[in-house]
C-alpha cells in the first residue's frame, strides 16, 4: 500500500465528504469523521492493514464550493500538516447553475473553478506525499442530462491538472456511471448526489484501487 | 368553474399529495391540509372565486402505493361522501423496483397497477360528480431513464382509464417534461418526485386547466 | 410582464413579509425565502413565466416597525443593487397603539411613519426600475374599528407618497376590506394581520395586478 | 359570599376555560387546573377568603362546541358530584361557522345549540345548589360584526335559559364590550377570544359580582 | 389611586419578583412580564383601573442577592427612568446562610445588607414619585426557625429604612405569618419562598393595600 | 450484618424511596434502581461488603400515599418472592392534608394509615426474613409546625406497628431532627421532604444501624 | 460467491447485531438495517456485486439473550422465509453473570444455552440454503479474564453445534483476539462489546471469508 | 478528622472527577458539584460529621489530560485559595495511546506526565495544608493489558512525587485491583475507566482512609 505508517491524509471537500463530521476538520474517536466514504476508508484500512497506523481526517464542509474551499484552505488543510492531500470539490459549484439559476453570484464558472482548484493544488504540491484529486458527478447515466453534462465539464478539468500537476485522479463520475448500468441512482442517492452508505462504499472502493490496497494483505 | 358552492373535494394520493396534511385526512384550519399541490389549490380557489365554498380534503398518505391506497379507500375516500375525487397514485409503486430492487413483495407491478386503480374508480364513479386522474411522474425530461421509462408505463393506464370511465386525466408527467425544457429538475425536486412549492404550484397550475377555472373571474 | 430576466426584487417588511425567512434576509433554496406572499410570488412567476429568471429576495423582519427598517435599510436593502424594492411597513407602528397603550416610545405616529416611509423612498429611487409600495392593513371592514381607523391614516400616507414618487401603491387594506364582505377575517386570520396561506394567495393576487401579469403569457 | 367550606366547584367550557389545564379535569396542586379565569378566581377565594376551603375543578377542553361538551358531561361533570356548576360554551359553535363556513358538520346552529345547553342544565339542576351560565363572547365592541352579531343570538339563548332555570347569568360579552369602550381588543386578545392574563382577571372579576364576594371581608 | 395615567412602576428584585420574565427587564406583550406578584398586580390595575394606563416594569432576576442587584442597578432600574420604584430583596442574602453554610463568600451579612439598600434608595430617591419597599421574608409562621429568625433581622433593616427616606412598606413577612395561622406554608410554597399563583395574588393584595386602590372604583 | 449472599430486599414506598427508580420496579443496570437512599444502600453493600451479593429492589412510586401502595402491594412487592421487605410510606398521607386542603379524598387518615400498613406487613410477614418499617418525617426541627405533628402522629402508628409485628423500625424522623440541630432543614431538602444527596446519605447511614453493618468489615 | 440473485439473509441477534436496526425487523431504505456488521455486509455485497441483488434483513434486537431470540424466533425469523438465517446470539448470556450478578434469574447458563440455539437451528435448518452462527464473544485478549473464560464456553458450543448441524461457524472471538495482537481494545469498544464502525467492518470482512466472496470479481 | 472547619478542599481532574459537574468548577447547590466520588465524599462528610462545615469544590473536567489541568490549574485551582487539593490525572494520558494510536499529539507520554505533575504540585505546595495525590487506574485486574501496564507506569510517578513532596497518596489502580478479585470490572465499569455511583463509593471509602475519617464519630 502507498501509505506508510503515521502517515496523515487531509480529505477537504464538501457535503459528500464532510456526511456529519466534525466542524471544521474531525477526526480520531466518536463521530468525528463523519459517515462519508472517508470513514469507509478509515475502517478498511484499520481492518485490513491494522499494523499501519493512519491518521485520517476529515476537512468537509457542507455547502462548499471551489470558492469557499480555497478561502479556508491554508487554515483547514495546510496548517495541518498533511502527508496527503484529497480534494473533492465542485459539485457545489455546478449544482448552483440549476437550483438556483437567478442567484448568479452563487455560481462558480468553470474558469474560476480550474483557477481555485489549481491554488489549492499549488499550496501542497511541494510539502505532501501526495495529491488526490477526486472528480466531482453526478450519479446520472445519460450524459445528454445538462446538469450532467455541465459537471463533466468540471470533470474535465480535474482530470487535465492531475495530470499537469501529477496528481492521483478518482474519477468518481466514471465510477458511477458504470455502476449505474446495472442499478438506478435511485438505489444511492434520490437527489443524485449525497451517496447512502452503499455509495459511501462505492466510493472508498474506487479510491482504494489508486493506493495499492491489497484485500489480501496479511501483516 | 366545474365546482359548486359546498363541493367537497378529496384528493387520494401519496407523500405528493400529503405532504404534512393530517393523517388519515386532513381539511380545514391550521396545516391539516398539509402543504402539497391540495394546498395551493385550496388558496386559488378561496383566492380567486371566494363565493364559491368548497370543501377541500387531503387524504395523501406518504409512502403509499395503489395497494396500500387501495386498502384504505373506502375508510378515508368513500365514506366521506366526497362530491369530485381525485386519485394521484403509482409513483412509490414504481419506485420501490428501483430503489429496493430487491424486496420485491415491494414492486406493484404493472397489471396490479391498473387493478388497483380500476378498483378504486368503480368504488365512487356512479357516485360523485367528477373524478380525477392525475398521473404519476418522474420529473424528468429525458425518457430514456429507466424510471421514466417505466413510469410512463403507469401512467399510459392511467390515460386508458380515464378514457375507458370518463375520468378527467391530469398529465404531470407531460407538465413536468415540458416545464424541463426550462429549468432542470433540480429546480424543483432534488429527489425529482417530491416538488418544493414551486412545484405545487406548476401542479395546482395543471389541474385548473381542467376546471374551467378563470383567473379573471368577478363574483 | 414588467420584470426582466434576472431582475432581483427585494421586499422589505415585517412578519407579513417575513414570516419565517432567513434573517435578516433570505432567498433561494430550501425555506430561506419563508411562507408569506413573497414565497407565493416567486411561485407564480417561476410556474407562469419560467423563462423570467427573477430573484426574489425576502428582506422582512417580525416586529418591525418602520423605524426599525430604516435602520437596517441601508444594509439589508439598499446594498443588494435590486433592480426592484417593495416595502410593506406600518403595522406594528399602529398595532403597539393599541396592543401596548402604556409603553408610549414604542408608539411610531404618523408623522414619524411618514418621515421614515421617505427617507427610505429616497434612498432606493434613483437606483431601481420600480418601488412598490404595499400598503399596511388590518382585515377588518369596519372602518369604525379604531385601531382599522388608525391604519387608514398609514394607508393614506402611503398612497400620498406613492403618488409623490411615482411608485407603484398595492392597496392591501382596499382588497381585504373587499374580501370580508364575502368570508369574514377568521378565515384569513385569527389575528386580523398575519394572514395564512390564503391570505398570502390574495396578497399575491393583489400584488400581480400591477405587474402586467398575463397568467394565460406562453413563453 | 354565597359558596361555604368544602364546595365544590366543577367549571366546564372550551379552551377559554381550559387554558392549560389537566385533562379531562384538573384540580389541585401544579398547573393542574390551567391559566384561564378558572385559576384566577381560586386565586381570589384563596387570598381573600382563606378560611373557606373551596374545591375548584376545571373541566374545560380546548376546541370543544357545545355538542362536545354534551358527550363528556356526564362523565366529566356529574359524576364528580359538583356543589355548583359553571358552564362557559358557545364560541366554537359559532366560530367555526366563520373559519370552516365550507365543513358545515363542523357549524352547531342555535337551535341545537339551545338543545345541548338545555340537556346539560337538566342534568345537574336537582343536585347542585347552583348553576352559573357564563356567556359566550367576542371580545369586539361592533355589533355589525357578523361573528359578533351571531355571537349575540347565543348570548342571548344563554341569558333565556338562565332564567327558565334559575341559573346565575355572567354576561362576559356585555362586559367586554363595556371594556373595548377603553381599550382596544388588542389588548386582551389578539383573536379577540383567548383572553391573556388580564383578560382572564376580567372574567374573574366579573363572575365575583355573582358571588356576593367582598374585597374587604376579614374572617 | 396613588398612581396616575402613564406612570412607570419598575419592580427591582430577585426569583421571587422574576418568576420567568424577560431579561434583564420584561415588560408589555407575552409573558415579557413574569408570572409573580408582578403580574398580578399589572392585571388587577388593567382591570380595575382600565382608564389609568400604567407601564409595568419587572426587573427581577432569580438568584440575586442585594449585592447582585446594587450592581445593576444604575443599569436595569434608574436608566429606566421610573416614575416609581419597587425592591424586594433580600432573600437570597439570608438563604445561602442555611443552605450553603461553607461557602462564606455567598452570604450578604445584616450589615452590607442595610448598605446596599441604602444605595439603592439614595440612587432614586431624588427621581421619583415614591419608593416601594417589599420586605423579604420566609413563608414560615414559627419566629423560632433559625432562617425564619434571621430574615426578621433583614425585615427590620426594610423598615428601618423605610422610615427614615420615607419609603412605602410592604411587610411580606408580616402577611405570610398572618396567612399560615389557616393555611399551611405547604399550600403556597413548598419551599417557603417561591409562591405559587396564590401566593402572588396574596403579595399583590397586600401592596394594593398601599396605592389607595379601590376595588369599587367607576372610571 | 444480617443480610446473607443473595438475599433480595424489596423497598417499597413513594417519591422518598423512588427518586428516578424504573417503573414500577427497578433494579440492576443503568439508572433503574433511582437515586434514593435504596441506590446509596446497593452502593455501601456493594463497596464494604463486595462478597455478599444482595439483590436490591426499588418499589418506589412518586406520589404514592399508604392506599396507593396497598393496592400495588401484590403486584410490586408480593410477587417478587423478596427475603426482606422495607416500607417507608405515609409521608403523601399527610402532605396533601396540608398542601391540598379542600380535597379531602385526598387525605388518607390515621386509621385507614394504619389500616393500611397492617394490611402489607401482614402480607408479607410469614415469607420473609425481616420486615424494615422506615418512619415518614418532615425535615422540621419545631414539633409546633402543624404538619410536623401530624406526620409525629404517622410516626407513632409505624413504632406502634413495629413493636407488634416484630420488624424493624428506623425513626427517620428523629434522625432528621437531630441533624436539624446542626444544620438548617434547608440544606437537605428546600421543601423539607425530598432529600438531596446528602440527606440520601443520611437515611442509608440510618438505615443502616439495624443490620449490623460493619464499615471496617474484611471479608 | 455462495449467493444468489434475490436471497433473503435474515440476520438475528442482540445489540451487536441490532445497532440501531427498525425494530423487530429492519431492511430497504433509510437507516432501517442498523449500523452494524449487516450494513457494512449489505455495502459490500451492493459495491462488489452489484448484479446480485441480495435482501438484507437485520432481526437483532438490543439486550437479547438466547432465551429472549428464541422466543421470538418464530415471528421474527422463521416466518420470512429467509434464504439463509444468521445467528449471532449469546454475549448477554454471560455478560449479565457479571454486571448483574444477584440477578440471578437474568443469567442464561451454558445449558439452557445450548438448548436455546439448538431450538432455533432446527426451526430453520430444513427450509433455508445455509445457516450461519456468528460466535459470541468478548474484545479481551487475555483469556484469563473471567468473562473471556466463560464466553469461550459460549462460543464453544457454537462450534460443537455447527459441526452437528452443518452451519457455517464464524469465529469472531477468534479474530478479535488476533486483532488485539496489534491494537488494544479500546480502538474498538470501550465496553469491549460493541464495536464502532471499524470494528463492524473487521466482523464483515471476517462473515465474508465464509461467503467465497472475491473483492476482484466483475460481473 | 484531618479538615478542619471551613476548610476548602478542590478536587482537580478529568471525566472520572467531573462526573456532570458545573464546569469548570461548581460547589454547593443543585447538581453542580457532579456525581462523582467527589460528591459521595461531600455527602460522607455533611452525613457523618455534620459540625465540620467543609467546602467542597469539583474542579474536574472531562477529556482533560494532565496537559489539559496544567494550563488551568492556575485559574481553576491555585486562584480558589484551596486549603486541600487534590489531583486525579493521567488516564486520558494513556488512554490516547490506546484507543488513537494514530493521533501521536493526543500522547501525553510518561516523561512530560511526571512534568505537569510536578509543576501542579510545586504551584500549591507551599500554601496548602495538604495535596492528595489520587493515582489514574484502570478497573482490570490482568496486569499484562497493554494499557493497564502502560497505566501503571503512570501511578509509580504519583507514588514517587507523592512521597518527594509528601504529597498524600490514593492508589486507586491498588484498591480496583483488589475488588475485582470478587467482582467483575464490568460490575463497575463497562469502560472500566468511568466508575457508576458503587465504584465511586468505591473510590470515596478509599479517600477516606487517609482523613482519619471516623464512622462511628459522634460530634
Amino acid at each position: 500500500m502507498i501509505f506508510e505508517r503515521y502517515d496523515r491524509i487531509v480529505f477537504a471537500g464538501d457535503s459528500v465528504t464532510d456526511m456529519g463530521s466534525q466542524q471544521p476538520v474531525g477526526e480520531g474517536l466518536f463521530e468525528n469523521v463523519g459517515r462519508s466514504y472517508v470513514r469507509v476508508l478509515e475502517n478498511m484500512f484499520a481492518s485490513y492493514y491494522p499494523e499501519v497506523f493512519l491518521r485520517i481526517t476529515n476537512a468537509g464542509i457542507s455547502g462548499n464550493t471551489s470558492r469557499d474551499l480555497l478561502e479556508r484552505f491554508d487554515q483547514d488543510v495546510v496548517s495541518l500538516n498533511p502527508d496527503w492531500v484529497s480534494i473533492c470539490i465542485g459539485i457545489n459549484d455546478v449544482w448552483r447553475q440549476f437550483d438556483s439559476p437567478a442567484i448568479l453570484d452563487s455560481h462558480v464558472l468553470p474558469k474560476e473553478y480550474e483557477s481555485n482548484l489549481t491554488k489549492m493544488i499549488e499550496k501542497v504540491k511541494d510539502n505532501v506525499k501526495g495529491i488526490f484529486i477526486l472528480s466531482p458527478y453526478m450519479i446520472e447515466p445519460l450524459r445528454e442530462d445538462k446538469m450532467r453534462a455541465r459537471m463533466d465539464e468540471y470533470v474535465e478539468i480535474c482530470r487535465k491538472l492531475s495530470n499537469e500537476y501529477g496528481c492521483i485522479f478518482v474519477d468518481f463520475q466514471k465510477m458511477y456511471e458504470d455502476y449505474c448500468q446495472i442499478r438506478h441512482s435511485a438505489y444511492i442517492a434520490w437527489d443524485r448526489i449525497h451517496p447512502n452508505q452503499i455509495g459511501a462504499t462505492l466510493m472508498a472502493k474506487e479510491f482504494l484501487k489508486y493506493c495499492d490496497f491489497d484485500y489480501h494483505h496479511e501483516k
